[in-house]
């Protein structure tokens, strides 16, 4: 389980062993990767705020607070980073329920599983019986190309390969290509008016 | 605004004056009251979700993380509460995005629209300009009484008058009484579908 640095906060530099740096650095560039592409999401989420096309939030990081000084003015002085229990984002569209988690790969080959946690697939199986629209927005970040995909399909794949990755073949196959462009910068609204609200 | 305390967290002991005392005895026992009916509405949705009925949850209360200590796992030493900008509670309920504010007052006449933030307002104009379900369910804890309102009702009543309160007459008239019993605590579902998927 990664630990998500919320932003603004980046890790502070302490004294370790040259292992370790080199593990700490593949870490912080997965985590980097991320972030630009969570940061370009509710970029175009709020674009389609802003344009009254679709209410879309990203979830707080849930906080584990253990300690707050009441006498700075309710200052959390001890608290954890929490796991999401559920996907990032969630929100209406045309009146119906929207859920959907954003994840960024470097691989040019597949989209490897282990960035998707076992309670995000549960959520969402929970979200399509309840009638709601869910899928993943996968950037491959190395290749240039975002895909939407749909929620069905990937919890599929994972509860019969847990641990392994879709490959891109099927990735190109399955998912549907999600235009890139510079307001919004990932336009996923048209692909859900075709593959789920038609 | 008043400042949300996670589950688990109490203010601690500092040396005050008598006046400040009693401010702070009022605001803990507010605070207090809120946490117990938040509690039953989780305790609600947790229920729903177990029955398989509806999948709806509370957002995590928003952290701004000011410093991070890495040296002890990402411990987080210095952090805020902040305002809630959108509604508590959300989710799917038969395909359809569900909204709302959970309040709780102990006035036997009325319910002050203090409670109520304006961004708060603003999100829920928003939900149903998608399409989105919207309400505010208002606990009246000295009458033991809990209305569903719907939020154009309410949108319309702070917009027209922002530092009234809303007569119980008036909650009595165009509320919902939601049905109170051991599970679930508050069943507002058979509500929603009345009066909203009709």
């Amino acid at each position: 389980m990664s630990v998500k640095y919320p932003p603004g906060v980046k890790p502070r530099k302490t004294v370790e062993k040259p292992c370790e740096k080199k593990q700490k650095k593949i870490i912080a560039s997965a985590a980097n990767r991320g972030m630009v592409f969570e940061a370009d999401i509710n970029e175009t989420n709020s674009f389609y705020i802003e344009k009254g096309l679709a209410l879309v939030y990203k979830r707080p990081t849930p906080i584990n607070v253990v300690h707050v000084d009441y006498s700075h003015g309710a200052k959390i002085t001890h608290a954890y980073f929490e796991a999401q229990s559920t996907t990032d984002y969630n929100g209406v569209y045309k009146g119906k329920y929207l859920d959907f988690e954003a994840k960024s790969s470097k691989s040019r080959t597949s989209f490897p599983l282990n960035n998707i946690a076992k309670q995000q697939v549960e959520h969402l199986r929970r979200v399509m019986k309840q009638g709601g629209i869910a899928f993943f927005l996968i950037n491959m970040s190395s290749l240039n190309e975002t895909y939407l995909l749909d929620a069905k399909y990937v919890c599929d794949f994972y509860e019969e390969h847990p641990r392994k990755s879709i490959p891109i073949s099927d990735i190109r196959e399955k998912g549907h290509l999600v235009k890139e462009g510079y307001r919004p910068r990932y336009d996923y609204l048209p692909i859900v008016d075709e593959f789920f609200l038609k």
